[in-house]
Order: C-alpha cells, then structure tokens, then sequence
C-alpha cells in the first residue's frame, strides 16, 4: 500500500504492508486526511519525529470485532489510551500518561490507505457529513475543547487572534454556540470564511486593541500572538492558548499578575461535539480545502501546505483503490 | 515628619509635612510598617519610581468623618478605587483602571508618620492581633486570595515553589485552610516556620518532582521557578503565579498546550480573612520578622531587606512618637 513517511525533513512515498490489526483494533482503509500544522512540524524535524504522520483521517472500516463497525465510515479520536490508569477512568483518556497518538507518539498515522486504531476510538461519520468535511473532525473537535474547559456566559465578547485553520474553526465554534466573536486576522480572503458565519472579522497587523476582552483565544501560532492575547485581556480575563508556538515565548509576567489573567493550555477535543456540528452544518469547514492531493503526491501536498497562507491541504488514496 | 523617599535608586530620609486629609479620607498616624519585595523593586527603579513606598502598615486613626474609626487601630486595602466604574460596582475594585495605589502608584505610601488613605478601605485590627503581626495583614491577603481565584478541593496535595515571605505566607494560608502543602525551598531555617504549621517541607534546589500536582503555586519570583512549576503540574492542573518575575520570562508553552494547564496570575487580595486569620492565630508571622528600624534608619532597613534570605524588615516610627 502507499504509505507517507517523514525522515529526516523529507517527505517520502513508499510501499508499505498493510497493518496487521490487533485485538480490540479496527482496519480502516483510508477515504481522505487532512495535513495539520502538527504534520507541518513533525516534517521539520521539531520532536525527532520519524515515521508516518497523520491524524485528521475518514475511513472505512474493513475488519473489526464489532459488525456494526464494518463497513461503516468513520473519524477516530488519535489518543490510544490504556483505558485503566486514573486519567482513563476519569474520561481524561486524552491526557493517559502511556498513551500513543495516531501519527504523533508512537503509532503510524493516517497517511496511508491503511491504518488501524482501538474500536473505542472510532467515531461514526453521520451520512449527511460529506468525507471531505469529516477530515475536519479532529482539529474542529479541538476547537470545541475550549468550550469543555472554561465557562464562557452566553453572548460574551470573545476575541480570536489568528485567522489560520484552527483560528477559522474556533471563531466559528464560538460564534455558533451563543458567543459574539471578533476574530483579528491578516488575511481578508480568509476571515471571509469566519465573516460569512457571523463572524465580526477585522484585517489587522500590530494595531490590536487593549485590555477590552474577558475572553481571548490565541491561536496565531506566534510569540507575538500571544503577547497580543495578553495585552487584549482585561483583569481578571482568560486567555484561551490554542496552538503551540515552537521553543520558548518571552511572557511577560507582569500584566498576568497584576490583571491576574488566567491563562489556559488547549489541545485535543471530544469528538461527538464535532460530528454534531458538522451534521448540522453550523461551520463551513469545505470553504477551508486549499487543494487536494493524491498520497502518492504527498511532497508536493506537504510543500503547498506549508506555503504561508494556505489553509487545508487533503490526502487521497489513489483512484483506483478510493472507488472500492 | 519623617518621611521616606525613593530617587534614582538611593533611600532618602526626609522632612515632610503632614499630609492633608482629603474628604472622605483618614489621616493616620504609622504603628509599624513593612518593606516588601515590591518595595525593593521601586528602589531598584524598576517602574520608574519616584516617591513615598510603603503599602504595609498598621496605624492610628487620628482624623475622619466617621467616629467609629477615631483612635482605632486600622490596616488599610492598597489600592484607591474610583468606586463607581464597572469594576468597582462588581466588587473587583482591586482592578479598577484608574485606581491609583498606596506607595506603589500615584498615592504617597505609608514609610512615614502619616499617611492618608480612604475611610472606606480601613479595616479595624482585632484586640488580639499585635501591631507587629497587623503589618502582615495586605501580604497575606494577597496569600488568601489564592482561594478567591480557585476553587481547590479540600484535601488536595498542594505545592508551593519558594520559601519567601510570600511563600511561606501562601504555605501556611492553604494548609490551614485543609489542603496539603508540600512547599520547595532552598532554606531549611525558613521553611522551618511553615513545618511548624503542619506544611510538609523540604529543601530542593533544582532536583524537583515532574508531573505530580495538580496545584503548584509559584512564589519563587525566578524565571526558573515558573518554569519548575509548570513541569511539575499534571495534565489539567493549575498554576498559580503569585510572584512577578521583572521581565520576560521564557516559557515552553507546549508543555501547557499538551497538558492543557491553567495559568492563573494572582495579585492583593481581601483583607476580612487575612485578619480573621491573623485573630485565629492560624498563621505564623511573627517568625517571619527579620529585623526592626526606625523610619530615620530606612536605608539601613532597606539594605537588610535586600540581603539574600532575610525574611520581613519593620520599620517604626520615631519611639518618643510612636509612644503618643
């Protein structure tokens, strides 16, 4: 099978068997992946990553122990967690200190037109949900993992620094679940996307207003961005962290504390929130598609998706075997 | 009167006139004063000081409308709030954007034989309570605030990185408050008065436990602290910054990302349980009093307070005064 690499800052296509499925795990031959930022990284060489990335995906399931599963479309949560350690049996699965994470820790990811994960992780995709919008479940179940982490009143101001994938997907959650975003961008093409939700958009470069949110999200994926966040947040505000900047960012500590602003890491989401949405159409995840790829073109698809200012990049296994 | 200034790094002791009472004001003869890390840092020139420090004190109420206050000994919130924004009518005057605050911003602080300060943010010092430990009641307000911003369960293992007066204020206020405090110091003398109160302790320089709390205060005032704290904090969990760091302080923020950890920065508090703690006598402070001077040996006092380890510096007014 065709199966995507990363070694040594390449991007490499080779032929790979298809995985063997271990107990309690499903085979899923892939539909259609999605490259993430996440990717982007493990591409660069940030974590020592070697091996198969991948972990936005829609599938189908060809074998599984539970026959309501064959057949059947699915998007799968990318923790594989023991299922007996404390965080596991508080429903904290996410945070398993053992866990592996399909094609991040330690278990071959979805870039390839087979991959496994446990049946608990799946996650039926509903048929009104086309599969290019159920890629989008993953990073949009981490959009929504903010609104399970902090209690934002119905109709707050919610500011959304950042106008990339995940910043377009919070701004859209929010603003879908009774919130009245402001998202700050630098690309009017893109906040368009946010804008046709409901969204208030502004294109703004350094001028960002200060200490006037309660609620700010930063996903700029910049030191600057998160410096900005601060500054934005009025006393006693929080400060959403949705996406990791590389290395270490100068904090100013002084505006945390004397505004004793909390600010709260976020990462991955519950996926029902995501799929509900996606069926109810709430968020226009289709407008992000930025180009498709077959896997073979996996270079050229990680190339495009690094370009600056390109939003989603799709995988698809090749034609032939995708008609199946 | 004796009245302490700060100027280009040096301790002045000057003659001042008593200052005037402003309507609704008190005019308050000092009891006893302290010099906090703040103080030290205004020296140092940090915020571009220039004036009267001082925001720890006990004094005498010797003019004010209210007769209730007349004579009375009086501790005093810091921070003078216009009363009626929005912040100061949701109680959150602590936060009011155009406060000014004693001995720190635009209102002369209390390193003199009198001082003015609004009737309203007096409070009256238990019978029970010695001036000397009265001069505690603001740090360790802002020690009790800690249980205003989170809800910890009681019973929870707590750690506290630092073994300043900050610390070992913060320590004692959440094991009396029936968590469990482990608290890292590098002192085994200082740490000596919060094991007295039941916080279990131990001296630690840099050999720090990873992952292991879900609440970790830090009141180291380093950068390495901070970073120590997060490390040391679980998935989910929470870290307080009850100490400003000058400057910017690097910070991974992956590891708050992926273990989605808080960041709650924490400044003053309210005074009502710091005295009922004071009048309980659930605190040690007394142990934390380094040395006494008088307000004309200020610069003596202030180079004591800025030797390595040294604990809460006094000051006093003049004795033929202060014994009025």
């Amino acid at each position: 099978m065709v199966s995507v690499h990363l070694e040594a800052g390449q991007v490499v296509v080779q032929d790979a068997g298809v995985p063997e499925r271990q107990p309690g795990f499903a085979l899923i031959r892939l539909l259609a992946a999605g490259i993430c930022n996440t990717d982007v990284e493990l591409r660069r060489g940030y974590y020592g990553f070697y091996g198969r990335p991948g972990h936005e995906f829609v599938g189908i399931v060809v074998e599984a122990n539970s026959p309501e599963l064959l057949g059947k479309r699915v998007v799968g949560e990318i923790n594989l967690a023991c299922g007996i350690c404390s965080w596991c049996l508080r429903g904290f699965e996410r945070h398993c200190p053992t866990r592996t994470v399909l094609g991040i820790v330690r278990h071959p990811g979805a870039f390839a037109e087979f991959l496994t994960l446990p049946e608990n992780n799946l996650h039926l995709v509903p048929d009104a949900v086309t599969t290019a919008s159920a890629v989008f479940t993953e990073p949009l179940a981490a959009a929504c993992e903010i609104l399970d982490q902090v209690a934002i009143p119905h109709g707050s101001a919610v500011a959304v620094l950042g106008d990339g994938k995940l910043g377009l997907l919070v701004s859209q959650v929010l603003q879908t679940s009774g919130l009245r975003v402001h998202q700050f961008g630098r690309h009017a093409e893109k906040l368009r996307i946010a804008e046709r939700r409901g969204v208030t958009t502004e294109v703004a470069s350094d001028h960002l207003p200060e200490t006037e949110y309660d609620w700010v999200v930063d996903a700029t994926g910049s030191a600057a961005g998160l410096q900005a966040a601060v500054r934005m947040t009025r006393p006693r505000g929080t400060v959403i962290l949705k996406s990791t900047v590389h290395g270490s960012v100068p904090l100013d500590t002084a505006p945390v504390i004397v505004n004793e602003i909390m600010l709260v890491g976020s990462r991955c989401g519950r996926m029902e929130p995501a799929l509900a949405m996606l069926q109810a159409g709430s968020v226009d995840v289709e407008s992000m598609i930025a180009a498709s790829y077959a896997l073979d073109q996996a270079p050229a698809a990680f190339a495009e998706a690094e370009r600056s200012g390109v939003l989603k990049v799709l995988l698809f296994p090749p034609p032939e075997r995708a008609s199946t």
